[in-house]
């Protein structure tokens, strides 16, 4: 990829988060209503302080950084950088404010246009320019789900924009795909981008199965809920079971009922339920639980990998049985950018495809997502599979 | 009070709240570090919410109320008023907008000017506007405490205002007022305003004591830390000893160490402790312990009302070892407004004074704070007392 | 007292306590349901414990401690005696075993009356003698309370003892008798023994009131129940609506519905409420509620201590709105035993009077006990009373 | 199996479960020290409970249950069989008491054995009879690692059992089996008796890797610790660091250093460590944080099947890095017994092998044991791997 591309797609992504947050009001930017969800503002902050430390500072003679504190308040995770606030502290993060934000993102960028006006870049540099793309879009996804999290817990429920013209979904029953038994390869390639977690493209033995073309609907899951699926036990996981008993669970996320109607919490505000369209916001347990309620199971992620080709997806995140495992061969990076994937491989779900709110560059069929099994506030959805012949 | 000067009082307080919201950044109005703290914009919709719901909407004809959320949004704690958002939650309202909300107060501040510009008030309503004001200056000094708490636990310790001249305090030692034996009387008379906790003027039985001319100054509470008073379990409650193992607490509320020397947070900013000003932000637990570890004790509320007016006060609100517990005859008022007090009156200990964020009209000598004993974030300071002959 | 009462009066106290533990299993020596109750064994081994401590080890030559582990392990909350066993994990000492601590306690009451034997006493002895024995008295009542959590809490309801003759309580309504204001003595007075908490005779002014000559029925309460009394916030404390929600408490602690009949477990077993007996096991939280709901109040300490000779009290320990703090010119005692009372002396509420299982040597005028406003496994009751003229 | 020979085995196994308990005290039978021990007289009901429920009831004509409460007392997780006691209250259940149980055992067996006497089992019950003794000797493993946490977190560290030939352990250095890629067949076979989660044979593809012929030893575990391993955040999960830190780990359980040299308890009580034996008691994120340390992983359960033939195992379980999850194919039974794995197919981690702890009967190369990735009260261990060519 020749620099010129590389501004052109610089430019773009950069502007994608910055677009993202134009419906935000200042107060919007930096709530933190659970643990598990980031300030907007903190998300614009993070993805510039990356750039900022893995390109400029080393790379970029010269270059002063804009403020010696953001290392120590927008440094997610990565521990080998040294100290970081605590995760649960950044609702509480009044400064910098979001205007200072935006000249910190501002000042980042045009020293980053300054370098890739420079000569070639040598090929590390490169790597790392698109894993900063890469990264910036995985937080755009997050942005859009952290945003409807504050909006739809909201006791209010503002709207985050305008009612966009709704789609018609026709009801259709799912046809199921059958893929045959046999020795087929799972991972990225090496000839385009991909994580570390996705590398080691290696063969895996796949037993006979059949898999749904559609994903599970609104409607369908009504039927769950109307079947007494959340009061029966032997349907769940004993932690899930404990955990929708704990929360007193009924339905997704979003879901409520009014008047003996179903509604729910959209960007465009609460809306009726269309029980047409693919269910959203429900945890692992969840989808475990419809799963064996319809008598059948979620895919293994070599599943889904190897049975994609065959249907259509990229609407929601699909919870698959797998968890979160390295692959033969995995190797962490060295150095900061090798805590990246590894050190979240326990106690965490794989989930194929991608959303209604992930970037197009990322909808690859190589691509694992993954998450505890009780979040429900990402774009989450059920396809279901069963055993072959 | 004519209704002119009610309507001056009215102006002058109303627009002091705002004065102390001047440097604020909109971002500074909306977080809840911890649950005691309230985002500031929560401080000025909700003194503006009283005035609303308990003179415009009864007193006013055709008052139409600003919005008709903001009375969930914004009750503090009124159960009779219906519904509630949880305390734990405010820091999460990200709307209404700061803007919105001054638009609230200017809406019902001139609808209240409207009212007052009207005939003689009946004296119920005056009565009701005084209770207002005096809430509205609580809330100035809860607003004061809050911003320093928001500000002073900020990993970029920011000021909240510039640098004032700085007073001199010169040291001075002690001297100890001896009270006699017998019964003194306690508590508001009629003639001026009072809260309900601080009607009932009655007889009380003080036995001879002494009690300081002056409060106990940083210089003298660094003794106590040197001389390992954190450490000696001989000096502590119980729950004091435990409160301070647990939160690993050395020193009072923003007090730091850095290379040998003390700093503390001031709304100025970090700054060289000066070892002759009252100390400040202790817990009960640390009060008490400092007492016993001088040989002393704290005053009871009833010895700090007869003696106060032999001495200044108003710097520190002066923990005393009295319970929060009511006065002889004490009535909770009926409806909303009985509230405000009586169902506080278990497990908080009585503060007597003021201090420097009280407003002028709040300093009598019979107002009673009160506090959980752990809380450390107010203008808490310590007299001591002893035994006298 | 000469020595040779002094020995009746242990050997009687001291069997006492094993009397109370003959039903026990010895499996329910062991237990720690809630940390707010200890097992039955720990009571046996520490008051055992308190002797050697504090008489045999210091004034007995050449006697030998009986397992040196013990002090560690028995010590209740001594800090200046060393380490001890955290309060939460003393339901885990599997050892010693039960009859190990029998025999702990035959060779401390064989060194015990070995030193009673010898020459008369020194009064410092003598006293801790007393103070040995009012400790161990006091852990008889606080077994009592506790073997009625085990059993009482045990889904399975085992009875502790045989059904007693009933007692017949003809329903009678409360007479209230009037006291005059003025000043009255409160305290002990040096003549006989008397804890720390409770000397420093001292006079107290006391405003005109009423206080009802007997305590509130199972039948009362079951009124108040009735009248919502649990679901109508404008009677409790803030706490207390907090703690009744957060626990869903809907009557006191060991009431049981089965097809609206009310039930109570007693240490005879489940049995049916009797509607004449004096209420038990409520909080300071139901106490306080149900005298507001009655439109009285309850009586402070104060006015307890100086009504009491004209009523008949022992039944219930009595909740009074009187906070448990230090009389004028209260002093600890030095060394470990100072840590008797004082270090309590926050955030707890005082009982006055006695209970069924208090011992009759502790049913005093001036005793005052005192515990967490939540708690209701003690044998505590409701008196009421209300302002006079 | 005719019924003969499962008289005995029923016998032997029953009787292995009281010979373990012969050392205990009564006062032992019944403590819960953590949620994840339980009290070794609940194990000994529980078992009991599964023969009488399973196998008694439905199958003995006229049988009457020992006492109907103890379906709900010792039910451990079967929703489907009613109502259960909370996990965390099995330590308060003090009746019935240690006799009663065993009274219940022997009533439980002699039925069983009248039950065995008859005509021959059906092949429905006799594979229950088979899942119960198989279930007994699970227990039996459960109770040697609870009867260890009892004992080794008791201050006192009483012995369990004598001193018994400690083994002598040359010091050995591993050496690594190579393992060619290829596809391999996983899971049990109809021939012998399995649980569901091993069952379903199927094939998995195996990439090349080799294995150590031995365990980790506690010198090269110190060797770990003295590197400052668990000072090292990039060796470890993140769920792993923020695990040890909160709960200052800083060695495997048991171990204690005293004037720096290394104790460890065990349960002959507390005995100085032996360095050539493997080390014992770590969670898994120790395991995966040494192997990270020395270069290497550990090894998925399937690679430790495919090896295992090729070193010895059956000292300590082996972690592995394999999520617990269904086998293709897998499908729970029906009713009650079906619970028993499937429900916990989330968040936990796959060990394999067996422990010193484990019957003969069990130590089979299929058997798949699992727990959550902090536990360190079982016999686990470590077996490092690496990648081949």
């Amino acid at each position: 990829m020749p620099s010129y591309d590389l501004l052109n797609t610089y430019n773009t992504i950069r502007a994608g988060t910055v677009d993202l947050c134009m419906p935000l009001c200042t107060e919007d930017y930096g709530v933190q209503p659970i643990i598990d969800v980031s300030p907007p503002k903190w998300h614009l902050a993070h993805t510039t302080w990356f750039f900022e430390t893995f390109i400029l500072v080393p790379y970029m003679k010269g270059y002063k950084v804009f403020n010696s504190d953001f290392a120590h308040l927008f440094n997610s995770y990565y521990e080998s950088c040294g100290d970081r606030v605590l995760r649960s502290e950044r609702g509480n993060l009044t400064r910098p404010t979001v205007k200072e934000i935006y000249a910190y993102r501002e000042y980042v960028d045009q020293n980053i246009r300054k370098l890739l006006a420079g000569s070639v870049l040598e090929s590390s540099l490169q790597e790392l320019f698109i894993i900063g793309l890469e990264h910036e879009q995985q937080h755009q996804e997050l942005l859009q789900a952290d945003i409807k999290y504050i909006f739809g817990t909201h006791p209010l429920l503002p709207a985050y924009r305008q009612e966009t013209q709704q789609q018609i979904n026709p009801k259709k029953n799912p046809q199921f795909i059958k893929i045959n038994e046999g020795v087929y390869p799972i991972g990225a390639t090496e000839s385009a981008f991909s994580f570390d977690n996705e590398k080691g493209r290696h063969n895996t033995y796949i037993h006979p199965f059949e898999i749904a073309d559609s994903l599970v609907t609104n409607g369908d899951y009504l039927e769950f809920i109307k079947n007494k699926g959340y009061e029966t036990f032997s349907l769940w996981h004993d932690e899930g079971w404990a955990f929708i008993n704990h929360h007193h669970l009924k339905a997704p996320l979003y879901w409520q009922k009014r008047e003996d109607e179903w509604f729910y919490y959209t960007l465009q505000g609460l809306q009726k339920m269309n029980e047409n369209e693919p269910v959203g916001h429900v945890s692992f347990y969840e989808a475990h639980a419809y799963a064996d309620w319809a008598g059948m199971r979620l895919p293994t992620e070599f599943e889904w990998e190897v049975a994609a080709p065959h249907f259509s997806w990229g609407e929601r995140w699909e919870w698959t049985q797998s968890a979160y495992l390295p692959y033969p061969g995995f190797q962490k990076e060295s150095g900061a950018i090798g805590e990246y994937n590894g050190k979240f491989m326990v106690n965490q779900m794989v989930l194929r495809g991608a959303s209604c709110a992930t970037s197009l560059q990322q909808k690859r069929i190589t691509y694992r997502n993954f998450f505890h099994p009780h979040i429900r506030h990402q774009f989450s959805g059920i396809r279901l599979a069963r055993q072959g012949k």
